[in-house]
């Protein structure tokens, strides 16, 4: 089926879950695409506080760990005049959405979800929140038009059942509401943690994203590595050090580090001070910036306000789109 | 454990179905409960048009529907001077409540639902909606700091769910947002329909509420009656027409009629004509404001506006209190 609407620019819409602080895996899996696509124009992305409710139970830290989310990436090069950055609870037509979508949303599609499957089988509680999130998140892509949502395989099956959804909707009320988005995926790299498994705050060994000096040479010379000596010749591809060196470096000095690499004569301290140094350099402003973003909150709470005004006006006309075909407008 | 909140007048909250023509049984099983209560001044009752979602997917058929329900309820005497008269959907506040306590509600209390299952047991389709209603209704209860809900048997369970989704977010978040309510069993009359059946659209043998003239004699002379012969003595206690006549009838002429039964003598013409003339009578006034009703729906529409003001103020501040104990509020 084609799609509804004329063709117009891509809308694209990420989610960002608010769960603490965030390290160098979630910066190179997902962050550094999301800053990407800010250039376009026309992206939306939203901290997903309502969301967070699923699994944090605790006020404080959710506001904390939203706050925490909203100054990182602004720390970072999230540009308000270029992107809509806002909070997901700041637009409450999403949980209106929300109801009119479950009320054509058939138990199977939920029950098929192999998100909520897994999230049980980790055993976190099984809640209905997180059985009907899917529809939640329907919402939140159809509420802003969104035409292309950037996902990870893992995420693939939500975007098809917001189109299940969307489609049911429109065909129930032989409406043309909502406009069904496409997934695009979006692979970010795979980042070793200390222990060289994938860098996960599961695990317990991640590189939080600004940390510095002491505490920073700390950890990054706790990488994990061979007992290879300093004169033998070393793999770079087997080697987490390198691995992480070479998410910082150029073409150039990746090509050089593997010579020397293979070439013998280097110990891994030298590899991980090298680490160390661009892990400095590269987040040297972003930490500038993040330091005074935490001095000024009031600053952050009107960035995440002027978009919310934003996403809010999109979000209410697509809502009242919906209220007029199913009849709850009057 | 002690209702949290201080002691105040009871607020009792209803909801009215919005599925078409009411008649008879709706009228004696649970109008005039409705209409007796708000003498209390203290009462809030809308129209439940988020819900019939769930069954009604014609948006036309939805909004005449309400419209029909409010007209109904406001000649009949609904006073929106006393009772707070709204539309469901017009306080949206009640979705977003909805998410808030689907992520403290466990799957178990949702599947345990009795309604849910005698409706799919029924053949209506199994929607997500559906599952999670006892949700939003329990969101409608907590969103007026409601302390009494008068329910039929069958309602019950939904005010015991509701109860524990308020006690799992108040103790989940170590919080006092949400007034436990109780329920309050209102027994209205059974009446029997055109065949002896309980008077039920779904039957077919209604006696829809506001008929007069030729169309109501044609359905009163339609009610089933046995065979006994005029001069025999007959039974009111196994009559259809006697019980109908009953509902209106006072004292005096309940026993006065029930003499003329066992006395023999009588035709069930005769008694069909004394219920015909009883609805005539009973509607009369209302009939009358129905037709000025149905003639200014702009007015109906105010009430329905005003009211919604009302309830909106009040649900917004519950809704608040809760974001804020959950922390989705910056």
């Amino acid at each position: 089926m084609p799609d509804p609407k004329p063709k117009r620019p891509e809308r694209y819409l990420s989610g960002i879950q608010p769960s603490g602080q965030l390290h160098l895996g979630n910066y190179f899996g997902a962050i550094v695409q999301h800053l990407a696509l800010q250039q376009a124009g026309n992206s939306f992305y939203f901290l997903a506080n309502y969301h967070a409710l699923t699994t944090v139970n605790d006020a404080e830290a959710l506001r904390g760990h939203t706050f925490e989310a909203a100054v990182t990436y602004l720390a970072l090069g999230l540009d308000p005049a270029r992107a809509v950055f806002f909070r997901q609870s700041d637009v409450p037509e999403v949980t209106e959405l929300m109801w009119l979508l479950l009320s054509v949303t058939p138990m199977g599609e939920l029950e098929r979800a192999v998100s909520y499957k897994d999230k049980i089988a980790k055993g976190i509680a099984p809640m209905a929140g997180l059985f009907t999130y899917p529809v939640l998140m329907a919402a939140d892509i159809l509420a802003y038009d969104s035409t292309c949502v950037p996902v990870g395989a893992d995420q693939i099956q939500h975007i098809e059942m917001t189109r299940e959804f969307a489609r049911a909707f429109n065909h129930t009320y032989r409406s043309e509401v909502f406009t069904l988005p496409t997934h695009r995926l979006s692979v970010g790299a795979t980042v070793p943690g200390l222990d060289g498994q994938k860098m996960s705050k599961s695990y317990g060994n991640t590189i939080p994203l600004f940390v510095t000096g002491k505490p920073l040479w700390k950890l990054v010379s706790n990488v994990k590595t061979d007992s290879t000596p300093v004169e033998a010749p070393k793999n770079p591809d087997t080697c987490n050090v390198f691995a992480l060196y070479a998410l910082f470096a150029n073409a150039t000095e990746k090509a050089e580090m593997a010579q020397r690499y293979t070439h013998g004569g280097m110990g891994y301290g030298e590899v991980k001070k090298a680490l160390y140094e661009k892990i400095e350099e590269h987040f040297a402003e972003a930490r500038v910036r993040r330091e005074q973003l935490l001095k000024d909150p009031a600053f952050v709470e009107d960035v995440l306000r002027e978009g919310a005004k934003k996403a809010r006006a999109v979000a209410r006309a697509v809502t009242d789109r919906a209220r007029v075909a199913c009849g709850v407008d009057r």
